[in-house]
Formats: C-alpha cells, sequence, structure tokens
C-alpha cells in the first residue's frame, strides 16, 4: 500500500478530542441534582446583589431556575445602589450565622466604593461556594479538603476529564492573575504535578509550552497559544474568553487564548471557547455548593 | 600577557559569593530593634508551648531573650502535657482578645492528641507572626499583604540580598511541601517570576533546574542539587537541614540539599548550611512581629 503523502494545505489525519463543556457541565448537575435528594437536610444558596448590576442579575435569574431545576432554595438578597460595605457585611453576617443558609456568594462587580475583597474575607470559609475567601485557597496548600475558587476548580476537572494523570505531570500556566493562574498552579502542586507559573513578563514561553504534558491558557490574550507552542497530544485547556471584532464585516465574537485552528492538529486535547471551561465553571459553583451542605451535616 | 590555562584538577577561578546568612539575620535583628524603639505601642510576643517539647522549651528561651534584647516583650504560655485542644484554643483565643498582645505562635510539635492545623487556624489572621494560618498564604495569592510563613520570607529576603530581579526570572522550587516548597511559590508568582515547582515525581529536574536563574533546594534530600544541575551564575538558596552520619568516623554533621562543593564553582550566589536560610528564617519571626504590631495602630 502507497502511503499518503500530505502537503501543508491538506488537513492532517490526526485532529485533538474537543472536550466538551457543556456535557460535562451537565453531568456535574445531574449528579449534584442526584446528590441533593439524597441528602437529609435543604441546602440552600443565599446570593448578595447590589442594585445596578445588570449582568448580575441575568445570572442571578438564571442562577434561581438553576437551583430550582436542582433541589437546591435559592434566596437572592439585593441591596439598593447606594448600600454601604457595613450593610453588605451585615447581610453576610446575617447569612453566615442562619443555619438554614448553607452557601453565600456576591455577585460582582460591587460598587466602587465597596472593598470586594473585605466583603470575599468576610463570608464563612465553609459556606464559600465561590472559594473567593483567601482562607479556602491558603487551606490547599496545607492540605485541607476545602472549598475551591470555580474556575480552578473547574479546570482541574476538564483535565481529569481526559485520563491523563497530574502526579509528575508537566503542567504550564499561561497567565498569573489573581482569579485564575496563581489559584489553579495551587491546586496542581497539591496533585502533585510539575508545575510552571508563566507571566507577561516570561521571557521564553515557547520553552516551557513546547514541552509540557498539559497547558492551560489563562493570560487573557486571544490567540496567544498556538500549534508551535504544544507538545504533540498535550492536553491544551482555554480559559480566555476575548471579545474581538471583526473590522471587515464589523461583527464581534467570543474567543479564547487559544489558537483553536493550529493548535487542533497538535493537541490530543482542546476545549473550545465558547462551550469549554464556561459551563463548567458556574457548574462547579452548584457542586461546591452541594459540597458545602454536605459538610455543614457532619 | 598569556591566559592561564585551567585542567579539570585544579580549582577555578569562579567561585560563588556565599549569602551570609547569619549577617542577614543581625541586620533584619538591628532594623527591627530601632523600629520597635521608634514605636509609640509595646510589641508583645505571646508564645503557647506544651509541656515535654524540650527542643521547643530551647528555642522559647533563646526567643525570651532575643525578644527582650531587641525591646519586644515576650509572654510564654506554658500548657501542661496532658493538656486538650480546647484548652489551647482557649488559650489561643484569649491572646486573640487581649489588645497588649499583638504576635501569637505556637510552639511545635503539639501532642498528637491535638489537631495542629485547627490550633493553627484559630491564630488571628494580624496576629499570626508565624504566618501558619492558611487565610495569610491565602491572601498573597490575591494581593494582599500579609503576614508569611517565616521560611518562606527568609528565602524571598535572601534571594533579594543578591541584587537579582525576580520579575521574569526563571526560578525553580525544587520540592513542594507544605510549609516551605508550596508557600514560597506563592511568594515567587506574586513576584511575577517565571515559577516552576518540582516534587520527588518530576521525571526531569535536570532540564528545569539547568535553565534557572534561581534555584531554591527545599526537598529534604541531601546533595541532591549538584553542580550539573545548576546554570552558570544562578542564584542557589539550600533550605536543606539534614543531620547525616560519617559511618567511617561515626561523626554527625549538619548538611543542605545542595552538594555544596560541586555547586560552588558554578552558582553566583550560594547560601550555606549551617548559616544560611536557618538563622534569617528565625529573625523573620520578629521581623512579623513587628509588621504585626505596626498594623494593629493603623
Amino acid at each position: 500500500m502507497q502511503a499518503q503523502r500530505y502537503t501543508a494545505d491538506m488537513p492532517t489525519a490526526h485532529e485533538a478530542t474537543i472536550i466538551d463543556g457543556r456535557a460535562i457541565a451537565a453531568t456535574l448537575r445531574d449528579t449534584v441534582a442526584d446528590r441533593v435528594q439524597a441528602m437529609q437536610r435543604a441546602a440552600r444558596l443565599d446570593a448578595i446583589i447590589v442594585c445596578g448590576n445588570p449582568a448580575g442579575e441575568v445570572y442571578a435569574a438564571n442562577q434561581a431556575r438553576t437551583c430550582e431545576s436542582l433541589g437546591i432554595e435559592y434566596t437572592l438578597h439585593t441591596l439598593p445602589a447606594e448600600t454601604t460595605e457595613s450593610a453588605v457585611l451585615d447581610c453576610i453576617v446575617k447569612c453566615n450565622n442562619d443555619e438554614a443558609c448553607t452557601g453565600v456568594m456576591v455577585h460582582l462587580p460591587l460598587p466602587e466604593h465597596i472593598d470586594t475583597q473585605a466583603v470575599q474575607r468576610a463570608i464563612d470559609v465553609a459556606k464559600d461556594v465561590e472559594g473567593v475567601n483567601p482562607a479556602n485557597i491558603g487551606g490547599v496548600i496545607y492540605g485541607h479538603r476545602t472549598l475551591v475558587p470555580c474556575t480552578a476548580a473547574a479546570i482541574m476537572h476538564l483535565i481529569e476529564s481526559t485520563g491523563v494523570s497530574l502526579q509528575g505531570a508537566e503542567v504550564v500556566v499561561v497567565g498569573a492573575s489573581d482569579i485564575v493562574g496563581k489559584p489553579v498552579a495551587v491546586l496542581l502542586m497539591q496533585a502533585e504535578a510539575t508545575v510552571t507559573s508563566t507571566n507577561v513578563h516570561t521571557t521564553d514561553l515557547f520553552s516551557h509550552t513546547r514541552n509540557a504534558d498539559v497547558v492551560i491558557a489563562a493570560a487573557g490574550v486571544p490567540g496567544l497559544v498556538t500549534g508551535e507552542h504544544v507538545k504533540p497530544g498535550a492536553v491544551v485547556i482555554d480559559v480566555g474568553i476575548n471579545r474581538v471584532r471583526d473590522e471587515a464585516t464589523g461583527t464581534t465574537s467570543t474567543v479564547g487564548d487559544v489558537d483553536f485552528e493550529s493548535v487542533l492538529p497538535v493537541a490530543g486535547f482542546l476545549t473550545p471557547v465558547p462551550g469549554g471551561v464556561g459551563p463548567v465553571t458556574v457548574a462547579m459553583l452548584l457542586r461546591n455548593t452541594l459540597e458545602a451542605c454536605l459538610r455543614s451535616h457532619s
């Protein structure tokens, strides 16, 4: 049999497996629903929102519907736009002290006159379903079983879904943000991976990503990670959510930090944008809500 | 002038600068003493020890003397060997609530019937001068100015003493312990270095260390990092404290994780063991005690 010859213009035989974030999120939600039904105690998520946050209001409405469908009670505390920081803190303390409430979250952004980090620190560590209280990610360093930030937890879940073992794997995190890059690096260290955290000052990104079994692109730069950056067969998780405008057509679209077309024929597994990390992150909040409730029993 | 020719048997002209940890610690103590004297409020360190901890008792006695010499009040709370966890927690709560106490620490090890992590979590974040409450290292991820674990803080201080800039530097942390490796990786990420955390499962340690501007050896393995691992001119920080026995002579000595003889002609800067990280770590507790007191004013 004659070997087929490819040219650069022809599609290669290999293509990465696309990780279906929406399907994984649906499975997570189903599992949460099953376990909520089996629990002896009701789970109740209390969300706090300050008026003048239309994106948050849409998210909260979706959240209310999703919680209802999973059997989780949902209470939205709506505070006026001119509310004070101490009023927000009071609301959190009430939720912390309310035994019926098993999870607490605050919709961001908060108005500028309120210190977001002070508010997040006030959330009871055991009810902090978004994992935004620093004690939760700090606890991971000491091996505690804590509630971890949802995006970082989603990334870990997506990697695990490929069956790739993290222990001893070479993992590169592209981007060192407080919200994603640093927390996921901590989770990866806890999983006993060899972890490299890179940032905008990294001089030779290529030399790191090119040898990585897993690349996590979380820099907020459209198309930063290309096929040339990736080792054949690697797992590539795209955390970027960038709105870009096509000047020719005048349309805007959402793209990731990964150059999908060039990485697809090289990687072993690849998450799409949209439909990858995003939906799993949303589902992780529900899993954390379940976890917080389960632990409050024991 | 004729160039001198070296052979492998001859000493090389180059030798790393030995970082004098004892001198750096002395400077840190002097700075603390000066600033304590200038403060309007007294600093008081409260240490808790459970009987049956002879090493801790020696350390506490030294600590009492050092604090006195720096103008820091020192109160040692001694609990009986059969004390309960709740008695230790009560003692911490008393210190947390005592306005005259500005710093709290617990001498380890605690008896086995006491949960060390639960005790550490109970220490007021603002008085946690050893940086052992997870909220403190977690806060670093979110860019808070917190009290950080003393060994990790000492490593950062030693690197800074060389004048090497961490932003954009390639740094490899050999060893991912909860006490040193993981916390220092977090501090290095915050300093905008490119950070690689390795552990016992890392398959190719050499490929990482060989390209690093800074190598931190914190694996607890005598002589693990050799000259072959190190890039010429790199900063090498040796965190290892290993007691080894010379079978021929029957004597024991303390050695680090770095093979001093082979690294000395390659590295640019090198910490010795003993006399490197150790004394600076002890001095960091005093600096944290000062910091905690200063912040309690503001």
